[in-house]
Parts: structure tokens; C-alpha cells; sequence
């Protein structure tokens, strides 16, 4: 008999690479990092200064409050959350983060209208398994945060994407979006503040949004894990203002604003006071779909209560001081270098899009070439834009200590000099 | 213009339930759960005794260890632990993972072995999404953990049951096994030690099964959350034993045997020392559409070699001892009690599933009637067979403090009494 090991794979009949798999794994931000982590020079004699990661939690000066490690630590210690959450335990979670999420809304949310995940990326899960069926399509934001196009295309949708204008503060393009949905559209994806623009929606464009989105009856997807990190002169408005206009559903997760990500807890809200995402059966769908998934670790779910009291103001504003001064340290260093075009100064969230030209430099072929280039020679990480859907650009974080952050762009200016060419 | 309130619902484009959401939630058993405890009169004069979760943690007895629970304080209060696992954090805790699975196999699993999971739950949907395709089917136990089939459903696999005996055992019906396949089967799955049975399969019986899959040229996908939980006279043997003879998926995770469900810590370990996992690609596979998915807990994930290597040898056997004990008392009430039969005495996980005889009830009209009653009457909860694929059966939770567990069969006893027809 066939031992089967060796060449004889053929007799197995998982034999199958899945072809969702393959395609919703192209859109991995991870395979890109993990491609520039094998590009540094381990022996290089100066520390890696990561610039790449939507991770605020290395810095000292972003790291979350004790009051907040102190909830969890004390909810761990009691012994009363090492179990399967309690029915309890879930209102009480769903109970404080609705109250949180009304303060910025003209009507209230119940405890019913949120469903607990563990971090924003098992909300774009749940979402997307929810929504997606083949036949369907969805709009998503180009450029975009890819899991969003990963799960949905993994769960079967037709994506279409429509831009993000960067002339006009990488605002959604309307008329796009129009021309672009069909009878089989059903949601449009939006991240604001966003990433990986660093851009802020006023109170107008979303308004505008919520009118396309209600004229084309299909539903508003918010990604608003990066809220209330703004720093610019345009404030934080949620999505779910415009709930009696469009329903929304809107992610979040504490894994921004409290430098936490690694904690693995975040929401659904279904914003929607005229009660139509449960006439459409939509919330129902949603909370059956959570109750077969992973919840988020208990004792984190137990801590959300006193989280959401507890936590001072001053870790907030401090937090977003911080990161106006980094933005800015960003945006004028930036603006030395030749080869690399910033069209917006960033209000929001902790990242700066820029455009490479390559034509100004030689031995560099595209992004993608730029970063594992930077990687090896300066031991500076930058995420490429093609991971992020637009070639040559550069996705630039700047949530980091000042000082580091002021080395690493001087390592990039270097870099760009070195490789200037010289017919420029 | 329509305002999309009230009955307008026709307008809106995604209003659509989604069959493979609709069929998968169908199997869940919280949804059971949560029709029971609508049921309790919570005004009643005794507290509830609920026997019918699979999670020991609120038991004081089965309290996790003090030195496991300060593994992961420590981890948490360092604040290096609070950002996206980096690449030395998850390899420290797939090692440790991959060494405390080898102890028990005749080769040594490396770290690219483990995948970690946000608990068992989490292996389970990985490993769903990754082999589910249309078209293919694959072989579950019926009765069975039902979210093993609600993923196997929700990714579109057809589902084919084949018997678990109880005459033998609850031993796998490998003639069915073998008359179910087809060129389209992908997997077996089999739990062990089972829940719902409370059955340890034997060294010759896991052979059995490896060979049958090895000639079906199909992977087994052993659930062993329960592993190590053993306490009758046949030893816990690791699917992962036979990898040599056929390629095994393991499940895994610390809720059960460390009695912390609510921590979200699991695995999925590839037992396959000849590489046809890798060869076949499904290795990659898991890896790839883990990137995608949310990950455990940072903290908890980092506190693992150390939970590994520092869990006190008593606490296990505390735990296995206190299961042997419970169990007997469990199985000696049980057989006093003339409507409910039970075919073998549990020797693993902390379940006992037994018949229930209806014809010999008033009242009664089948396990979820009964259930509903008892908990409404009794403030006991056990689980209806029906939630686990088996009519007018039952499923009774061990893993509670021996007085309370006595009370809680006391109560069943009187119920069964009261309700016992006069006929028989
Ligand atoms: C726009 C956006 N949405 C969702 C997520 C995922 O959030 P979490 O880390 O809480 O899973 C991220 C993470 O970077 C993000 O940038
Ligand atoms: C057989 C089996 N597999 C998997 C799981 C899920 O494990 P976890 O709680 O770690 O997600 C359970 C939980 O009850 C189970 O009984």
C-alpha cells in the first residue's frame, strides 16, 4: 500500500489549496511585515526603528493608564471571570460601551445594539460572514485597511473600489461611489478617522455619505477604530450620527485609543434608531453568527465597566497632544524630501500616506523595492503601498517616541539622498 | 422619498438573511442555554444548579492554579505584552506549546507546528475555513460538539454523521465510517476525550481509526480540549501518536484541563512527521488565514511558557481526582433513577450522556420539554440531547462541587418521580 508520504500527495484528497483562502491571504498587511523582518540587517549596528505597525503600545509614552491595567488585573485576580461569560457579565460590557458611544450621538444606544468581538479585526469577521454571499458586492475605500477586502472576498462578495481623493483630503469620491453600486450592492465600507490617509471626515462629508448611502439603500459600514484620535480642526463626528438616515453599523475597539491591541477587545454597534437593521434581520444575524465564534478573553469583558469610568481624561489628551506633535515632527521632515509627496497633513488616527517617485531614484524599482530596501540599509520599516492597494505609495506611523521617530525619518532622508539620481 | 422606516424594508438591498449564517446558527448550543435560563423562576426559593456547561471554573475546587494566574498578572502588569504579539512572543509560546505536546508523542512537534488560537472555538473555525469548500464533505460523530458542524456548515461542507456506539463504549462506527466516504470526504473528526460521552478511546481504537482515514485518504481532525482529563482505567493517547500512518489536525486549548475557558487560549497543532501536511499545502494554509483572523489575548500568549512550565503537578491530579469522584456520583444517581438509562460510566472529559425514557413520563413530551420543565420546576439545568444531534437524550455536567452536584441529581430525582407515569 501507498505509505503516502513523498510525491504521492495525489492520494490525498484535501489535496486543495481553497481558493478563497489563497485569495482573501494576497491582501495580508502581516506577509508584507513579515517580508521587510527578513530584509533587516540583524547585525546591523543600529536599533530597528519599526514606522510600519498600527501599534502605539511599543512607546513608552502612549502606554495605557494603570487605572486600566489595574481593571483587568483586579477582574483576573477575583476569579470571577476565568469562566465563559456570564449573561451578566456581557450586559455589563455591552451595558458601559453603549453608554460610551451615545455621549456622540443625538439618541441613545441600548446594550442590545452592541455585540461584543474580540478586537476590531473579529467585528470586520462577523460583519463580512454576516453580509457576504456570493453574488453580492461591497464598496470598499481605496486606499483601504485590507482586512476589510480580505474577509470580504474570503466570505465570497465582488469588491469594487472607489477612491479616496487626496486633493481633497482623501474624501470619499461620491460620484464614484454612485456609478459604481448595483442592485447587488450592500454596504460601503468607510475608516474614519482613517487609516492609512490620516484623515478626518467633517460633519458634511459624512453627511453626504449617509445620503448616497440612503439613496442607493444599502447600509454604512463605519470603521471607527481610530476614534476620537484627532488632532487637527476637524472633530470627531461618528457615523451613527446619521443613523436616522442610513443604518450603520460601526466597529471599534479600545485597541487604539487605549494603546491596548494586544488586549483583543472590541464592538459591532448597530446605529440605527429607526429599528431597520432589526426589521431587516440583519442585528438577529449578527448575534447568532457571535454566539458560534470566539468572545473575547472574559476577565477584559469583565474589566470594560470599570475601563470605561475609570480612565482619566489626561491619558486621552495626552495621548493626542502627543501625537500632533509626532505628525507634525512627520509631516515637515517629509516635506524635505524630494522623492516623497505628502498631499495632506494628517489630522487623525497615526499615519501619514505619501507618494514615492521613483523616477528620482535609481536602483529603486517600486514601493514595495523602496521599503525592503530601507529595511536593509537603514533598518527603518515603512509599509509599502501596494499592500495597502496603491503602488508606490508609503504608509508612514508616526506613533512613536519624538526622538525616534525624528532618527528614523533622518535614516530615510538618507536613504533617499543616497539613492537620488543624478539627472534629477 | 421613502423614509426606509416602518415597512419599507423591500428597499433596502441588503435585506437578505444569509442561508449559511441561518443554517449554521441553528446548531448552537447557547442558544439552547439561553432558553433554559428563560425558563428558571428566578424568584424560586433555591439557587440554580446548572449541569449543563462545559466549564469548571465556577466550581472553587476547580480553580485554576494561584501560580498560573500570576504568570499572566505579571505578563499583563509588564506592559510588554499590550501591542500585536511580535514575532519572538508568539514563537516563545508556540514552542512551549509544541514541547508540552510532544511529551505524549513519539516525535517531536516544532514550533511552526502550533497555530495559536483564541481558544478551541477559534481551531475549530480556522480549520472549517480553511478545508470548507463547496462541494466537499466531511465525517462528524454524531452525538457530536455542535459547533464543529455549525462551521463545517457555515463553509458550506456538506455534513455526514456517522454513530458513536454506545453499546461499545461510544467507540466510532468505523464501518459507517468507511460506507460514508466518498472522493469528495475531506476529514474525520473525532473528540477525545468526548464530550458529550465522557469516553477515552483506547490505543487499538485509535489505530483503527488512523488506518481507516490513512485508507480513505482522508485527515483526521482530533478534538482533544479535554486532554489529559482522564480518570477511569484508559489512558489519554494523543491522536497525534498515529501521525505516521495518517496526517492529524490537532485542537487544543488550556480552558478545559487548566478550567480557564473564559481566557481564549487554544491551539491547532499539525501531527504529521512525514510532511504531507506541508506538501499539501494545508499547513500553509492554516498560517495564512490565521494572519487574518483575530489572535488570542498578547498577554495570555506570553504568559504561556511560563503557565506551561510552572503549572503545579497537583493541580492536575486535584482536578482528575475530584472528576473521578464527581463522576461516580454522577453515575451511582443516576442509575436509581427509573426514566433515565445510562450505557457507560464516563472515564474522561467531565460529561455523562444518558438516555432519557420518555414513555415513561407524564407530561413530558421529549429532552427539551423536559429540560425546559426541570429547569422551570427544579432550577437545574442540563442540556437536551437534542442540542448534541440525539433526541430524548441528555447530557449532564460533572464538573461542579460535590455538594452542589448531589443536590442538583437529588432535585433531577424528585423531578423524575413526580413526573413518572403511573402505568409503568
Ligand atoms: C482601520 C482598522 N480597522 C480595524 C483594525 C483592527 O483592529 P484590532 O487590532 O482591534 O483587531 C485596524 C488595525 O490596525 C485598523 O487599522
Ligand atoms: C469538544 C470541544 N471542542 C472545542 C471546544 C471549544 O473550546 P474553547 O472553549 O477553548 O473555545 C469545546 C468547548 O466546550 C468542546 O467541548
Amino acid at each position: 500500500m501507498d505509505d503516502g508520504g513523498g510525491g504521492s500527495s495525489k492520494r490525498w484528497r484535501f489535496a486543495l489549496p481553497n481558493p478563497a483562502v489563497t485569495a482573501a491571504s494576497e491582501k495580508s498587511v502581516l506577509r508584507y511585515l513579515l517580508d521587510l523582518h527578513g530584509c533587516l540587517d540583524e547585525r546591523g549596528p543600529r536599533p530597528v526603528i519599526p514606522l510600519s505597525h498600527g501599534d502605539p503600545s511599543s512607546a513608552p509614552s502612549f502606554r495605557v493608564a494603570p487605572e486600566v491595567v489595574e481593571a483587568v488585573t483586579s477582574a483576573l485576580r477575583s476569579g470571577e471571570f476565568n469562566g465563559y461569560p456570564s449573561p451578566a457579565t456581557g450586559l455589563a460590557a455591552r451595558r458601559a460601551i453603549a453608554e460610551y458611544l451615545s455621549l456622540d450621538l443625538p439618541y441613545k444606544l441600548s446594550p442590545d445594539d452592541i455585540i461584543l468581538t474580540s478586537g476590531g479585526t473579529q467585528a470586520i469577521e462577523t460583519v463580512m460572514s454576516v453580509l457576504g454571499q456570493p453574488g453580492l458586492n461591497i464598496l470598499l475605500p481605496k486606499p483601504g485597511y485590507p482586512k476589510h477586502e480580505a474577509h470580504a472576498i474570503f466570505h465570497k462578495m465582488e469588491v469594487r473600489h472607489y477612491d479616496l481623493v487626496p486633493e481633497r483630503g482623501w474624501e470619499v469620491d461620491l460620484e464614484a461611489v454612485e456609478a459604481l453600486a448595483d442592485e447587488n450592492t450592500v454596504a460601503i465600507v468607510i475608516t474614519n478617522p482613517n487609516n492609512p490617509c490620516g484623515s478626518v471626515y467633517t460633519y458634511e462629508h459624512l453627511a453626504k455619505i449617509a445620503d448616497t448611502a440612503n439613496k442607493l439603500g444599502i447600509l454604512v459600514i463605519s470603521d471607527e477604530v481610530y476614534g476620537h484620535l484627532v488632532y487637527g480642526s476637524t472633530p470627531f463626528v461618528p457615523m451613527g450620527v446619521f443613523g436616522e438616515v442610513v443604518p450603520v453599523l460601526t466597529i471599534g475597539a479600545i485597541s487604539k485609543r487605549w494603546a491596548v491591541p494586544g488586549w483583543r477587545l472590541g464592538w459591532i454597534a448597530t446605529c440605527d434608531p429607526k429599528g431597520i437593521l432589526k426589521e431587516t434581520k440583519v442585528s438577529h444575524s449578527l448575534r447568532s453568527f457571535g454566539m458560534l465564534t470566539t468572545d473575547p478573553a472574559t476577565f477584559v469583558e469583565g474589566a470594560i465597566p470599570r475601563i470605561m469610568k475609570n480612565t482619566n481624561d489626561e491619558f486621552f489628551s495626552k495621548t493626542v497632544n502627543l501625537l500632533k506633535e509626532t505628525a507634525e515632527i512627520c509631516y515637515d521632515e517629509i516635506k524635505e524630501m524630494k522623492c516623497i509627496i505628502c498631499p495632506n497633513k494628517p489630522e487623525g488616527s497615526f499615519f501619514l500616506m505619501v507618494k514615492l517617485d521613483v523616477s528620482q531614484l535609481t536602483d529603486i524599482s517600486d514601493d514595495v523595492d523602496f521599503c525592503r530596501k530601507l529595511a536593509k540599509e537603514e533598518s527603518v520599516m515603512l509599509l509599502p503601498g501596494t499592500a495597502l492597494g496603491m503602488e508606490n505609495w508609503l504608509r508612514i506611523t508616526f506613533a512613536t517616541e519624538p526622538p525616534k521617530l525624528k532618527q528614523g525619518l533622518e535614516r530615510l532622508k538618507y536613504f533617499c539622498q543616497r539613492h537620488q539620481s543624478q539627472n534629477n
